[in-house]
Formats: structure tokens, C-alpha cells, sequence
């Protein structure tokens, strides 16, 4: 199984008065990296919705605080895909400083569920998002 | 002319590491002053986009920082609408600290055009906006 | 126990482009109600800070996500302190529409730490949050 | 004179319901490119904060929306610094939709202040600032 690494760098808008990063926006990082980790199969969540008329939905995140992260910092996000059956799938993700291997500032489990835009009920997942998953698990 | 008055708490969100409000999220403040107030003109902006198909869209901002604002800090936007023509509309807002009259924060002014939600193209204000600020100017 | 309620309205600012709230902007909601929360128990963040060196860093969430909130929304935060121990604490937190009882939209609980501001090593909890927390859970 | 350019890509944290960028992101993203400008002439505010004491405070913004981005565009964000003499500068800056001279979405005009970080009050910029500024308008 492979991982995949996005970068993020800590600006002003993501800390806080605390001189940290404020803990919901990890959750912006995280998502980020998965919809690049998306995108790398060839899944754009905009063309997703236009031509498919499906979104992707969070249905529950369980997060982690660990070490803090501060301004300038350079984080890498790393992003392995889950299988969880035909309508859902879930992300586990690190977040560590300047390196995999470095300071592990944060760890989550984010469950993600396909939805039709419209009516909001759940979708078999597109056979790329399928087809990657499974050959990511292989 | 009367001004209408809302009221912002700051909290982490807000801040950054400076251990001042964010300078963009001032925006948000007074967007959500300016949505109060159309909302006592009887205006709904979720409504008005499903109904009509109208949405209002920001095209500019000219925002000077005059002092800071701190977490916990209690402020008070004011927002005045201003008549600009049949397509457009625009508010003067300012942010005290405490009370109107008090520490003066921040100063903004900003236009606003109403849009097609379908095609992005100018439409005219909805009616009950037009009378609104036609009575504001009185 | 006596549960605590925070109203938010939701706004431009806390939508993304599939109409509904974005999902990392609960944690924001979440803790604007814990903010006030201990604000009623006299605890001025802000305050701790400056005079006792002290802050609160959240430490873990978990958040399930059951309906979607939208644009101009009324909700109803609740928000459960939880004992647990000297030097950190949790909260229930339940997303609710227009009243608590209505449409459940989102459930967390979340922990969190006292820590110094300077070293952000563990800390006692305040006294006077400990016993707001013993009076509550009584 | 040189212009210094920074990608930004559109995530869903950057939309809103109206399905585009919301209109204080750009102030973001604009304070993205600023950062690694500054970064490329040295400059890391992190360390400037804690070594010299100084920070930079936005004086104000004059911003106007063109034509709006959506999810998964990508953006290109230009950085022209300008003198204003020894406590303050200013940026010039463009948004592109996916290259410069392409689709021009926002301009804007950024007036900034260098100030201490204990006092707030305005201090001389650091010299190896004012030399980028005088060798980039040279």
C-alpha cells in the first residue's frame, strides 16, 4: 500500500492567539491533501458533480492533537485511502513537520460517504474511485 | 438615516498568532452584519436565490485597520446601505470595540451587485430592497 | 446535569460550494459554546491567559456528522462538561436545527488539556473550573 | 521591476454556497503570496517576531472582484512590492485563473505598516526589506 504526501505551509491565517495552528484547521489540511490524493486518480470532485451529479460527503472525523504546529512551519499530510464497501470510504492521515519520519503533530480517521447532489442520498461510488482503491489495497 | 447595529464576539477562530483578529476575517463580521440587516428589510438570501434566482455578489472592498481587536473582545458593526442605481448597492460599515462610539476599529466600504445565481450577469435589486433603501435615505 | 445552549446563525462564510456548512467549520461552532460555556462559569480565556499563564489546547475530537446545515440556519450548540481528572476536562456537544430536539445535525465530544502558555506542559485545571465542573456533574 | 508570482489552488474550504471563492479568501491567499515574496528576500516573520521584536500589520486593502473562482481552479497570485517610505510599504496584486494574463478575477492594493510586536507601535522596516525594495524598483 502507498502513500501519499501533500505539502502545507503554516501561514498567519491558520494560527491562532495561542501562537498555534488553530485545531479546526487541520481539518482544511487534511482535506486538501485527500482531494489531491483524489485528483491523482483522476477524480475532480468539480467535474464529479457536473457530469456525475455526486459529491463526497464527511461523515464522522476522529482527530488526534499530539504536538502543535506554528507559523512558516512545513507540513507534510499523508493520505492513505480505506476501503469501506460500495457507498463509503475512509482516509487515514498524519500530519508531521518538515518530514514523514519528523515531529507527528496530529492523526486522523475521516470517513467520507458518496452522495447524489441533489437529493443528498448515498451513491455507489464512481469505478475509478473503485478501481484506485482497490489496487491501492492490493 | 438610521444605522443598524451588530453585535461580534472574538474568539480563537479569529485571531492569529500576532494575538490580533485576522485581517480578513473582519469580511466575515461585516458580512454577517450586512445579512442581519437585509434580514430586517424582510430579505432572506437562501430564499431569495431559491425564489428569484438572485444572489448579491461583493464587488468591492475598501477597508481601512485602524486598531486592533483581541480575543474575547465584544464588537459593534454598523452597517449602512447606500443606494447605488437599480444593480447595484453598497454599505458603509464600521467596527467599534465595546460600543458605537467607543475604540474605533476598523472602517469599510464595500459594493455589492445583485446577480443571476445561473448566469453570474446583473439583475435588478429585488423590490423590497429598493424600498428599503429608498426609505433608509429618506 | 444542566446542559448549556449556544445559538448560531450560519452565514456565507460558513458554506462551501456544495450548499451545505463546510465540515471543519463545526469546530469553530463547537467552540464558540464551549468559549461561553466557561465564560458562565467566570472564565475569561483572554484573562487566564494574561494572568495566570495558563490556556486550554484541545486534545482529541471526535465528530459524527448526520444531517446538513445551510445557509441562513439557526442552530442550537449544546455543550456538557465532563470530569476528567486535574488537568484535563471534556465535552458533549450536540448540533441541533432552530431548537435543541429538532433535527439532529452533528454530535462531538471533545478533550482538552490545561496547559502553561509559555511551555505548554500539562497545568491544573483553574479552581474555579473545577468546581464548576464538580457542581455540574453533582 | 520584477513581479513575484504564487499558485493557490481552490479547495472546498474556499468556496461558499453561491459555489465560489468567498470574498474574504482572496485576502488570504493574497497574504500567502506577501509571506513567501517577503520569504524569497529573506525574510521569515516567525523569526522576525522573536529575533528583532517587529511584525507587519495590514493599514488596508483595496480590493475589487472581477470575475469569480470556483473548486479546483487553479489560481495565480502576482506580488509587486512598493515603497512608502521607512515604516510601511505596499503590495500590488493580481488573481489569474491558471496563468497570468489569463482570466483576471481580483486586484488589489495592500498597505502594510511594520510594527512592535509588544507596543504595536511603528517601527523602521528590517534593512534587508527596504534593500529589496529599493533593488526591486530600482
Amino acid at each position: 500500500m502507498t502513500t501519499f504526501t501533500y505539502p502545507v505551509r503554516v501561514y498567519w491565517e491558520d494560527t491562532d492567539a495561542g501562537g498555534i495552528v488553530y485545531y479546526a484547521n487541520y481539518l482544511k489540511f487534511m482535506e486538501r491533501a485527500r482531494t489531491e490524493l483524489l485528483r491523482s486518480f483522476g477524480i475532480h470532485q468539480n467535474q464529479l458533480a457536473k457530469e456525475q451529479g455526486v459529491m463526497f460527503a464527511i461523515v464522522s472525523v476522529n482527530i488526534d492533537y499530539l504536538l502543535p504546529a506554528r507559523l512558516d512551519d512545513m507540513l507534510m499530510i499523508t493520505c492513505t485511502i480505506l476501503s469501506e464497501g460500495r457507498a463509503s470510504f475512509a482516509f487515514s492521515q498524519d500530519v508531521y513537520r518538515e518530514q514523514v519520519g519528523g515531529d507527528l503533530l496530529t492523526r486522523a480517521r475521516t470517513r467520507a460517504a458518496c452522495l447524489d447532489c441533489a437529493t443528498l442520498r448515498p451513491r455507489r461510488l464512481p469505478d475509478n474511485l473503485l478501481q484506485a482503491i482497490a489496487t491501492q489495497e492490493g
